[in-house]
C-alpha cells in the first residue's frame, strides 16, 4: 500500500459525553505523530465547520494544554446536529466538503459521533470515492447511550453508567436517612434504549439502588407500577424507583408525553418531566412523600465522576481510527470487542463497516431485564462492570478541576 | 477539675451532608480513646433514637468499617427533623431524656446538626442542669446552607459549595458545545441564605461558569431578570443563570410559589420548580432556546465530589466537642476561626456558647454581592475557595464508591 500523504479533518458531532474530547485527543496526537499526515485540523463544531471553512490548526496548540483533553467534558471543537440530505437528491454540501477538501489537500476525515455521524462519514466517503477524490474515511463511535450496532459498547457510556450509578448510591444513602415513608423517582436519559437506566443497577448490586428500574424495551403500564410500588411501600415503606425518559405504553406513546385528557393522573403537561409526573400520580395513589429526580445533563458531562476504563477506550479509539487509515484503511468504524481471559475484561479494537452501523439502534437485551420488566438481572452487572471501573485523572486548581483550554487558531 | 466518668450519645440531626459521617467519626473515634468516656453510643435517627431507646453500640463496629464514615454522605445512624416543645410548656420528651440518660449514665451528649440541632443542644442542657443532673452537652455543626451564626463557615458547605461550581462548570462546557443561541437556568439548593447559589460564582471565576446569579438576600424583580436575561442573550446568545431556590420579590413572596393567578408567566403551579417556571418565562419572552436544571439531592450527598478540607475540618469538629467535654467544658457549639498567615489559609477551632447560635441565621453580606443584585464579588471568592480545596479519598469497589456499612448493634 502506498502512503496517502494530506492532511487531516478530526470532528465532533452530536450530544457530548464526558471523554468525546480523549476520543479526539488521541486521534489529534496519533495524527501529529504520523509521516504521512501533513497537517492536523479540527473542524469547528463538526461538519458544520467544514461546510462554513472554519478549521483549527492542532499544531499550534500546547501539547501540554492539548493533554487536558482526555479529561475535559463535552465536545472541545464545538459540534451540531446537521443531519446531511441524501447526495442523490441535494448534492451540494457534497460538493462544498470535496471543495473544502481540496483547498486543504485533506486525505484524511475522522469523525466522532453517534449513529447519524456514521451515516454522515458514510455519505461522504461514498461522494469522495464517486468523484474520484482519494480520501479515507473513518468513524470513531461516541455515545452515552450506547445504542450503536455491531460494538460491545460506545465510549462515554462508562462514564454515564458510573455517574448514573453512583448518585444512585448517594441518593439512597439520602433517602434511608429519615425513618419516615418515603418514595424517590429518579429519570433516567434515553430515549429508544435502556443502556443508562439498567446502569442504576449496578447501584442495586452494591446494595445501595433503586427497587424498581423501568426501561423502554418492555412496555409499561400505570396500573402494574403502581401495584409493583405500592408492594414494596406496604412492605418497607421506603421505595426507589429509576425510569428511563422514553419509557411508553405498549402502543409506543411516550408517557412522559401522555396528554392531559388521557389518563387523570398526568394533569398537567406542559412544566416538569416525567419523573415529576409519575411523582404526581404516585402522590394521588399512596398518599406517601415522594421526591422526584431528574439527573438531567450532568449524565452527559459529568467529568469529575467518568470512568478510568471508558477514557483509556476513548482515547485508543481516536487513536484506532488514524493508525488503521494511516495504514490504508477506510470506510470503517472503529469498534470494540470483549475479551475475558480467566475472568478479566480486556478491550480489542474491532473494525465495522460504516454501512453497517449507519442508522441501527441496539437495545438492551430482553433476557437481560426480569420477567415482570421491573428490574436489571446479572448478565447485565456482568456486562457494564468492567466498563465503569477506574477514576479520572482529572487535575484540579483551586479546588476545582482544570479543563482544557484551547487556542483555537484558524487554518488559513 | 475532676473528670466526669460515663457514657456519650452521639446523634445526627437535620438534613444529610457530604460530611456529616465525618464529624460523627471524629466524635466516636476520640470518645472510644477518651478514658473518662465508658461506652460510646449512637442515638437512631437523632434526639427520636433517645426518646425511643434506640443506641447503638459503637464498640461494636469494625473499626475500619468505621473509618469508611469518613468518605460516607448522609447519616449513617439515621437523621430526625423533631423540633422539642419549650420545656416551660410541656418537658414530657425532657424528661424521658433524663431517664435514659440514667439508665445508660449518659454524662456526655454530642448533637451534630444545624439551628434546630444548637436549639435542642440548649434546651436539653438547660433541663439537665435543672434537674441536678450532672451532663455535658455539645454542638456539632452541619449544614451545606452554611447560615449557622457565629462561625466562619460550617462543616458540609465546602462539598456542596464544591459540587455545585463543579456541575456549574460542566453544564457550561456543555451548553458552549453548539452554535446556537441558547439559555440555561440552574436552579441550586436554599431557602433563605444564598451561599449555596453564591457557590456557582467559584465556576465563573474559573471563565466557566453562570452570567447571572441571583440569591435571596436581594428581592427579585421578574422585569429586571428578563432585561438581564435579554440583555446577555441579545450579544452572545448564550446564557447561564443561575437562582437560588429561595429568590423572592420585595414583599417576600417565594417566586417559586407564585401562583397561577398572580403573574401570567406562571401558569402552572403545580408541577416544576423554580428553574422550569423561570425557563418557561424566558422561552415565551426570548423564543430562544431554554433549559432548566435543579441541581437537587447530590448537592447534599455528593460524596464523590467531597472537599478534602470539609472532610478534615469535620472530623475536627466532632473531635474537638469530645475532647473539650472531656476537658468539662459544656453548653458550647464547635465553630469555626479563619486564619489567614501569608495568604495562607488556616482553620481553628472556636467554641461558641450554644445559647448564642441557636436560632440566629447568617447570610452572605450584601457588600459581596453586586449592586444590580445579580452577580457575585471577590471577596465571596476569596472566603469560599480555600472551604472547597482538596479532594475525597474515598475508595471504590468495582467502579464504585465504597461506603461504610454499619452493624449497628442495639445496646442493651
Amino acid at each position: 500500500m502506498t502512503p496517502l500523504t494530506g492532511a487531516c479533518i478530526i470532528g465532533q458531532s452530536g450530544g457530548p459525553t464526558a471523554v468525546i474530547n480523549a476520543s479526539a485527543l488521541g486521534a489529534i496526537q496519533t495524527a501529529l505523530n504520523t509521516s504521512c499526515i501533513t497537517k492536523v485540523y479540527g473542524a469547528a463544531h463538526g461538519i458544520r465547520g467544514v461546510l462554513d471553512d472554519v478549521l483549527y490548526d492542532m499544531s499550534k496548540e500546547d501539547p501540554a494544554e492539548l493533554e487536558l483533553l482526555k479529561y475535559t467534558p463535552s465536545s472541545a471543537l464545538g459540534s451540531c446536529r446537521y443531519k446531511m440530505k441524501d447526495p442523490d437528491v441535494d448534492d451540494t454540501d457534497y460538493k462544498r466538503i470535496l471543495e473544502i477538501f481540496k483547498k486543504y489537500d485533506v486525505r484524511y476525515f475522522f469523525y466522532n459521533g453517534g449513529n447519524d455521524s456514521m451515516d454522515t462519514c458514510n455519505k461522504i466517503s461514498k461522494f469522495m470515492m464517486k468523484s474520484g477524490y482519494e480520501c479515507r474515511v473513518m468513524g470513531i463511535p461516541k455515545t452515552i447511550d450506547n445504542d450503536l450496532f455491531g460494538t460491545d459498547h460506545c465510549p462515554g457510556y462508562g462514564s454515564a453508567a458510573k455517574y448514573i450509578a453512583t448518585t444512585c448510591m448517594e441518593v439512597y444513602q439520602d433517602a434511608m436517612v429519615y425513618d419516615i415513608p418515603m418514595i424517590t423517582v429518579i429519570e433516567i436519559m434515553g430515549r429508544h434504549a435502556g443502556w443508562l437506566a439498567a446502569a442504576s443497577a449496578l447501584a442495586t448490586n452494591a446494595g445501595l439502588g433503586p427497587d424498581l428500574i423501568y426501561l423502554p424495551e418492555v412496555a409499561f403500564d400505570m396500573d402494574t407500577f403502581l401495584r409493583d410500588v405500592k408492594a414494596i411501600h406496604a412492605k418497607t415503606g421506603k421505595v426507589i424507583v429509576a425510569v428511563s425518559e422514553g419509557i411508553h405504553d405498549k402502543d409506543g406513546r411516550f408517557i412522559s408525553e401522555a396528554s392531559t385528557s388521557a389518563t387523570d393522573g398526568f394533569g398537567h403537561a406542559q412544566l416538569g418531566g416525567l419523573a415529576a409526573r409519575l411523582a404526581d400520580v404516585l402522590k394521588k395513589e399512596t398518599g406517601a412523600k415522594v421526591r422526584d429526580i431528574e439527573l438531567s445533563l450532568s449524565q452527559r458531562c459529568a467529568a469529575h465522576c467518568a470512568s478510568g476504563t471508558d477514557i483509556e477506550e476513548a482515547y485508543a479509539s481516536g487513536a484506532a481510527a488514524v493508525r488503521h487509515a494511516a495504514e490504508g484503511l477506510t470506510d470503517k468504524m472503529v469498534g470494540f470487542k470483549r475479551v475475558m481471559e480467566n475472568g478479566k475484561y480486556r478491550c480489542e479494537i474491532e473494525l465495522l463497516d460504516l454501512s453497517q452501523v449507519a442508522n441501527t439502534e441496539k437495545k438492551v437485551p430482553r433476557e437481560w431485564i426480569n420477567a415482570e420488566g421491573n428490574g436489571i438481572l446479572q448478565p447485565f452487572i456482568d456486562y457494564a462492570t468492567p466498563l465503569i471501573c477506574g477514576e479520572t485523572g482529572l487535575q484540579f486548581e483551586n479546588g476545582l478541576p482544570r479543563f482544557a483550554k484551547l487556542k483555537k487558531v484558524q487554518a488559513k
